[in-house]
């Protein structure tokens, strides 16, 4: 008998009313906003500011993934089961799937085998809403600008050739990286040029996750920068009164969602996915949230280290006045020995010369830790396909760099496979984590902000600019949007620009080939090598594998 | 005082817990799938074929109206409120909001005065995720085409240039009317030209409207028409295998929706509205699912009759073997003004000629009624500014006509002003309706189809085709689409395709300028005139007049 699907194992679940989540953590019913019986908004009067002070902020990251992922939403998952397991009250907080990678290439963001979220359909669906709320909020105020650039009799005189704000749609679709709106004539628009990029990508998404409040929510709405006037007057959100309807259209998306574990424990997920190519982490709000209900917190911070975790201490720690506690690697094998250079058809069997040849990436996504003041712990996320060797070997060569590498068993045994990795997470949380350190300041200049993540994280030898990213830098320095962090748009594959560089590359320049910026949101994005803000179907999309029977049983949906 | 808003109203409603409304219709707690507290949807279990046929079906339909609408809904609404008055068991199945319109001109969509549907403004705003759902699919499709024409090793071969389907966004947006796509190089698609419509006007909204169950939305999904091959071969949605990932995204959206009206009565809200420019009736799901919880269902057609009660009749009709029991038409003193050649400031006060000279409209509306076999009941939607001398016209004329008129007192009264009405609808349903006939069958030919309407309906002399048309009216007879119901696209506004010709035009043309089909949902698409299938905004758009403040309270939003 073969291991069954995550589908499958999601489906046979025990899966319990969401109420009795929420009371676990202390939630009356009354409170909860259901969607379905097994998913509720949280209403945000249950953060506690002081309480969250006190509860443990565990951040689970990775090395440089394989295109499949390494499994940190997995390890999340079981880890968060495993510290229920060692009597600890916990809760997972992490983001929401986007339908893009759902119907491509990734599949759905639910974690995988035995540490999975239910509903893992739905989740992985239009779940509660969200995204659609931000895809919304976005496009009203793009059909605002373009409305005020049709109307004569209110113009605000917008340059159309200046405007930066770009359309949105939760989807991999190519073909609308770069169009032309507003053909036909008199009465169908002014004529310009455009791009969508994938809804998590939109700025709304960041400023929902980076937002304390409706209040501050608002603000960042209004501050959000679209272009010029023809006299060079910048123009913002605010002046098209435009940020009162976009909150409106997020007045329920700003809750965070709660669901549950197959083990029954609860999980908090809110918020943006892609890490590459934005900011990636869950909001602060559901952070705090889960900080405010528990005493420990697992979270997670998208795709390799090199750019969820920088982003999630240099960006969200920043805006949210917080800080983890303890700092988790996750590795698997086959990943390792990927990095190392083994290909499709070689990285999935042991082959201990390919894992000795990648492990340089997990060395360095582990100095990097080092380097922001943590103690990191390494979680190697166990496959049938691990041999004795292989293990040994990571767990002996982390040792040598003052690390434990532990073995994670989420995916065959749940939480019961992730008692030693919960137990060295609260080790940890107790006696290091409090000399936490950003590598940069805000108030450094743009390049020194850059600079400092392309040497210090990447392992770069320099920046190069294109002369449209030096035009775009000046741009944001006359703006003054200089003093915020820095949100980079790169490859996840490598610690370089380039895909095709595994392992642990040295010797190598990164190129800024463009800038956005996020003037509401509060961040300035280099966009490196050729990575795109809204990416592609795959030759075979995995819609295309799907199926659904008339009693609404789904197949093919991972 | 003045009177209050619609908002103010609607917020200091006693609201029920949808269970109670639930209650009242038989329908278990456990069934009922919560969004929030106060909307929830419900399985297609409770549909009954044998009790949804003797249950009697009240159609709501208008004259043509002015830019505000004539109040349709809250006559509907008020109408099932005055039915549970005089002791009947009622419920209303209406047509869920679009946002277009919300952000744009019109405001909100769920009643006014004290005849609404509640909580109105998540009503107006994502509801229950249904239009999101539909856009997610539809676009999908789009993202799978364009994806087989950049990958040549899998590639169907489409010829770019044939391809009809459309994307579609719920915004009023007149800029992506015409746009081209797939612009950037190898790497970002295939350039060619596309078109955004207005999400309710997407083939998939008319599917999910016309479907009788899951797997009927299913095939109908794999049926819908894509374009050619460069060697002249249809391809459907089936043969990029998109219907099965497009029916997931769907499944919750085909369940109807439950929601209370102020008096606490139980009303369906499912499907799409614009029956301008889209067929503009509910679900034919909900309207079974309304005659198999109650005795009486009160259903619209969206703006005036010859839109969407023509549509109702030979499209919703045909396709989910039902018929009316009753049939309504709503007219307002001052939209009979304004058919009459009055203008802004001068239609909302008394004035006998321009009510005489407009009067005309209200009788073609009439005799149309009657061509289709009804007994039409005028309802005269109240206003403070209608004068007796004017009330009594209209009632006078009326009876002329054979045709009884009654004063709907909805709007300040609720279910108590609207009991005589109530009486003569069920009055109506017991002893007429039964001779029902369609103007056309499905099996005549698409021109014979189209004079039928543009003549019987609209009172036209001749219909004049571009050759646009021509040329796409050749490619319907080729591929066999030709024996389907007709879905006219045209203003709203007049009995003609020109918004400047009102009351009751004789001695004109249409134009069918272009056609669209929908092999999937069934039917075909002649666009009148200058009609636009996307919508645009106002110059001072509803968005720019709403207001949320830090606690979440709304004003602006109508």
């Amino acid at each position: 008998m073969s291991f069954p699907t995550d589908l499958e194992i999601a489906e046979s679940a025990n899966i319990l009313p969401i109420k009795k989540i929420a009371e676990k953590l202390g939630i009356i019913e009354d409170d909860l906003e259901y969607y379905g019986k097994y998913k509720a908004k949280i209403p945000l009067q249950y953060i506690d500011e002081e309480k969250s002070k006190k509860a443990k902020l565990i951040l689970v990251t990775a090395i440089n993934p394989t295109p499949a992922g390494e499994g940190k939403t997995t390890v999340s998952v079981g880890l968060n089961d495993g510290l229920k397991k060692i009597g600890k009250k916990s809760i997972a907080v992490l983001r929401e799937p986007s339908l893009g990678p759902v119907f491509g290439v990734k599949g759905g963001a639910a974690g995988g085998g035995y540490a999975q979220l239910i509903p893992m359909v739905d989740i992985n669906l239009h779940f509660t809403g969200d995204f659609s709320a931000i895809e919304k909020a976005n496009n009203l105020l793009s059909a605002m600008i373009d409305n005020n650039l049709q109307n004569k009799k209110f113009s605000l005189n917008i340059d159309p050739r200046t405007i930066v704000w770009k359309r949105v749609m939760d989807m991999n679709d190519r073909s609308l990286r770069n169009i032309v709106i507003g053909l036909g004539g008199l009465n169908n628009g002014i004529t310009r040029e455009e791009g969508f990029n994938i809804t998590p990508a939109s700025e709304v998404m960041a400023i929902l996750c980076l937002s304390k409040d409706f209040e501050d929510l608002k603000n960042r709405l209004g501050n959000i920068f679209v272009g010029y006037t023809f006299d060079k007057k910048p123009i913002f959100a605010r002046d098209l009164k435009a940020e009162n309807a976009m909150a409106i259209l997020l007045k329920d998306a700003i809750k965070p969602n709660l669901v549950q574990t197959l083990e029954g424990n609860p999980a908090i997920l809110h918020g943006g996915p892609f890490a590459n190519i934005a900011q990636g982490t869950n909001t602060i709000i559901a952070t705090k949230m889960g900080l405010s209900l528990a005493d420990y917190v697992v979270t997670e911070a998208g795709f390799g280290a090199d750019l969820g975790a920088e982003k999630f201490l240099h960006i969200k720690c920043h805006y949210g006045k917080m800080k983890p506690d303890a700092y988790v690697i996750v590795a698997t094998i086959r990943a390792l020995r990927y990095q190392g250079g083994a290909k499709k058809g070689e990285y999935e069997n042991p082959n201990l010369p390919f894992l000795k040849n990648g492990f340089g990436n997990l060395a360095k996504h582990i100095e990097n830790g080092f380097k922001f003041g943590f103690k990191p712990i390494v979680a190697i996320n166990h496959f049938a396909t691990d041999s004795l060797e292989e293990i040994n070997y990571i767990i002996d060569e982390c040792e040598k760099l003052g690390v434990k590498a532990i073995l994670a068993d989420e995916f065959t045994k749940g939480g019961a496979g992730m008692t030693e990795l919960a137990e060295e997470v609260v080790r940890c949380a107790e006696f290091y984590g409090n000399d936490f350190k950003p590598l940069y300041q805000v108030e450094d200049s743009v390049e020194h902000k850059i600079d400092t993540i392309a040497k210090e994280v990447y392992g770069a030898e320099s920046v190069v600019y294109s002369q449209k990213a030096k035009n775009q830098l000046k741009t944001i320095y006359d703006l003054g949007f200089d003093k915020v962090p820095i949100c980079m748009a790169k490859t996840q594959k490598s610690l370089t620009d380039d895909e095709t560089k595994l392992g642990r590359p040295t010797n190598f320049k990164i190129t800024v080939r463009e800038f956005e910026f996020a003037a509401g949101a509060g961040f300035i994005i280099p966009i490196l090598g050729d990575i795109m803000r809204m990416p592609g179907l795959p030759n075979i999309p995995a819609a295309e594998g799907m199926f659904i029977d008339k009693d609404g049983k789904i197949t093919g949906l991972s």
